[in-house]
């Protein structure tokens, strides 16, 4: 019988095929005592030469899809491989003590570690320690025969079982290969589930027990669209699932023919579809996603991808590229939201109790002026070259809000007078992430062009719960009564005052919130690219006029976000 | 000229004495070449005798204060101090080398610890490690004649100045001795704030730069009624403090006649005040406060003071002696606020990256059923003895707080079905500190018999900023516009219901906040045990038939917090 693994549908599709566990193989030894030496020596070359090979592979991907930087520290690992210092004190310990080469090699690298590791105030030594750990890890895998799983290694299809991917595990995806992403940890907003969407990969996350309940080399089937992995399947099970594989490709081949047409609801009501993006390179597939324009750009890719703060001239050609790219449709671009959980070592942060809770997005530009105002110029200049809105993260107070616009009026002045083209309107809006923000928005709505909601962290603050968190990830509540009312308050609001208002959070693309959205009139939805189109076609199939009553329904008469779900599918069902 | 310091008011009253700067001094030293060994080898003899005869008083004080487990550190030090072993490497290395006492003690001491850090795998090693060097540190500090601060030795009247105060700082305090508090970190409600508030020592925090402004020493002014410090004030700020210090002593013993009163406003309309309280040794000072009850009793001290779970009967003691002690006077008692930050060993928490957005408090109890189960019985019997009401900390959504109520009450069932005397009336409430659970008020008021709005924690999650942040201490806005009017929704629709509200933040307490709150209704008025006569004095001056008007002018005509601060005094100044 099959194994059945349940959490949460991360990324849409179907994938079957032979599970690549992430998961460090149990690399332990026994201490022997060996009648010939030279064998072991042997051995122990033989084991060095598959670690190099490996290691060149390794660090081929890395330099290909992280950069150069990230690759060094495999320059590090093969220098330590060959260092003939090393070689010589394992292979004199084989010798003088004929123990086994397992036994020999970890010996010396523990003598090495620790010598190295007692030099506590050099972070160099520190890190060739870690090295030498690292090192012997990967040879003793291949004295003992037991491989450590790495993704740069991956040629043949595999559904990935993990524990959690970082970042640098994700770079080292290949799409060609991964047909389904499994992880234990996180949750729709995960690194993972993020990225597994951006890839198109289908994943499941948040599942707690993948990596314990399946074994390497066993058959699975990802179901991304409802969150459920089955691991050795039986035939009917196999059957079921191509089927189903075979009508979801069908169904996106469909989307695609929406790709050019306009967003309407079935009774002709209208709105805009936009994408999310985190760098230049998401361009192209904004392009043929069929979005209307892009309701974020996260600018922060600007700060993390360097040494140092980026100029200004820096800036100016990467917002340029953006809005001419996307030739006369809106571009709204983020202010830089750095801290929470994205760290700039250059600019040494504070160590914080509550990243999230801390000194991060606007409450750094407000203190570092000299950071904000040069955002601002490359900002304005690039104003010339398109339709460009310029937003600021977590507003949280009108002081906060009415400082960014003066220090923006001033910078934008200085150019004017300089002589400098800028834009003839550049619209100026703020994020609404903040409880604070979207009680208090009646105020904030006379002082905008626009609003975006930010869900992804209002969320988690009106719930008091971390979204990267999966033990309090239940409450990560978007269909909530409360939530939807609050949101519902935000819409009306800025309305009241002639103030549009965006949604740039993972709930602008979840096809449960979406007719509960428009039914409050939300004018554009902001999501990954890859989600538009599956939005559109939504949308298409619902009757506009009937959304209102059904968002008043959800806000007055549930209780809990299970009766609302159970009120959309409902509606979805009868209309769709 | 005087050194001004301005920082946040935390605790009242007006400090006059010597600074006593909590600041490690700089123990750096030449190494030298000696003549004479046997003097460098006296001097070091001298100065470990120092050292002993020190870290005795610091013990003794530690096991007074803190108790037997918190001083056994010092026996530890006490016996590195005296260890044969090293001294003998100690007095080698000096004849020897010929060197100075300083190089040869931290020689000697560096070889050991990293010998003893090198066996990574034993924690106890590791310690012994971190033993070396504080012991090292204070041998050198007598070597040097730099002595190393430590409030246990503190034996005349000073103005403890510190970068910050930890539990164990404060638990060494001695309000004999200690005059004010001035620390450059925190905001009103970090530790060192609310224990000066319990100790009734004047306090001014988050200064910032206190530490690096004045000199060990030199007489300081603290005045913790605003904020306010003078390093070498002159002779005219001397008179004129000491004239306020005066005054203030004076208003005290007003304020004290007012103790055995009722809590009425000018017009007749009658409050109640109530006291917090972290552990039953609190009681007394609650008894002697004026306090008609107590509007909320931490329960995590029988958790954190603990080397496991506390029993039932453990429980059951300290719950009945609190109620027993109040005599009829209402005492609610909230169920464990454990994780956030509050750490128990002995539960192996997870370490989280945002813990105040974490596992905590009720989000532990229904995982870990068997630790409230226990819990809800002690509370039920204890019922019995008193006036107990019970409090649900952290409920964020309907479904949580119905399955805290399922769980009492199959516990209360299963007592009564077992012949337990239980109260005739257990009041069930909820605290308010999550904005969902502010939001949906009108939800929760029809299953509670009380709320207790937790403004600390209410307010940083509303601004999404941690309150022990200093960085973003700026947005803890107790007076903002939208926080009251949030605020004033939880009450009115408590009041719908039939279900009464206190607030047992720090903000009940406040006396801008006090006029507003009142305005708006609040039933009940929990803080620090010595606000309450203030806090009654406050009420008896106000016309309260005039405060609903106040309330609604803040909230609905008011755009920030400084606004609506100007209104209150303003009402303030007319009425007052």
């Amino acid at each position: 019988m099959s194994t059945k693994i349940t959490g949460i549908a991360a990324s849409d599709g179907i994938g079957i095929a032979k599970a690549y566990t992430l998961v460090d193989p149990d690399l332990s030894f026994e201490k022997t005592t060996v009648t010939d030496p030279q064998a072991e020596i042997d051995r122990l070359a033989a084991a060095r030469k598959i670690t190099v090979t490996e290691l060149e592979e390794i660090k081929a991907k890395a330099l290909e899809n992280l950069g150069p930087k990230e690759a060094e520290v495999f320059d590090a690992h093969l220098a330590m491989v060959n260092d003939p210092d090393f070689i010589k004190q394992v292979e004199d310990e084989i010798t003088q003590k004929s123990c086994n080469a397992e036994t020999a090699q970890q010996d010396v690298a523990d003598q090495f570690s620790a010598m190295l590791e007692a030099m506590t105030d050099n972070a160099y030594m520190q890190e060739r320690a870690a090295d030498v750990r690292d090192v012997t890890k990967r040879v003793l895998s291949h004295l003992l025969n037991r491989p450590l799983p790495n993704l740069a290694l991956v040629k043949s299809p595999v559904v990935v079982v993990s524990h959690d991917l970082t970042p640098s595990d994700t770079a080292q995806l290949d799409r060609q290969f991964v047909k389904g992403i499994l992880v234990d940890l996180g949750g729709r907003t995960s690194h993972s589930a993020i990225m597994s969407r951006t890839l198109e990969i289908p994943a499941v996350v948040g599942t707690e027990n993948a990596t314990t309940s399946i074994q390497d080399g066993q058959t699975v089937i990802l179901d991304g669209l409802h969150g459920v992995a089955l691991a050795e399947p039986d035939e009917t099970e196999l059957a079921d699932y191509q089927q189903q594989a075979s009508d979801f490709a069908e169904q996106k081949a469909l989307w695609e023919k929406l790709k050019d047409e306009p967003t309407v609801s079935k009774d002709g009501q209208s709105f805009m579809l936009a994408a999310n993006i985190g760098t230049p390179a998401d361009l192209p597939a904004v392009l043929k996603s069929g979005a209307e324009g892009i309701g974020l750009f996260r600018s922060e890719f600007l700060y993390m991808d360097s040494d140092q703060l980026p100029s200004e001239d820096t800036q100016f050609a990467a917002y340029k590229a953006a809005v001419e790219q996307m030739d006369g449709k809106p571009v709204v671009i983020r202010t830089m939201d750095i801290g929470g959980d994205k760290d700039l070592p250059y600019m040494q942060l504070p160590k914080e109790m509550n990243p999230f809770l801390g000194y991060r997005a606007i409450r750094i530009s407000l203190k570092r002026q000299d950071i904000f105002r040069t955002q601002l110029r490359a900002l304005i200049r690039a104003s010339a070259f398109g339709d460009l809105g310029i937003m600021f993260p977590m507003i949280a107070t009108l002081e906060e809000l009415r400082q960014a616009k003066t220090i923006f009026n001033e910078e934008k002045t200085k150019l004017v007078e300089a002589g400098v083209k800028v834009g003839e309107t550049i619209k100026l809006g703020m994020m609404i992430e903040i409880p604070n923000a979207a009680i208090f928005a009646d105020h904030f709505a006379k002082e905008v062009d626009f609003f975006s909601i930010g869900t992804n962290d209002l969320i988690q603050y009106t719930f008091a719960a971390d979204r990267g968190n999966e033990r309090v990830f239940y409450l990560y509540q978007p269909y909530h009564p409360s939530l939807l009312g609050l949101i519902n308050h935000v819409i009306k609001a800025a309305h009241r005052h002639g103030t549009s208002v965006a949604m740039c959070g993972e709930m602008a693309g979840d096809q449960t919130a979406v007719p509960l959205l428009m039914g409050m009139g939300l004018d554009e939805f902001s999501m990954s690219a890859t989600s538009v189109l599956k939005t559109r076609n939504l949308m298409k199939q619902l009757d506009a006029s009937t959304l209102s009553d059904l968002a008043e329904a959800a806000i007055n008469d549930c209780e809990t976000s299970d009766q609302v779900k159970a009120l959309v599918e409902k509606l979805k069902t009868s209309q769709g």
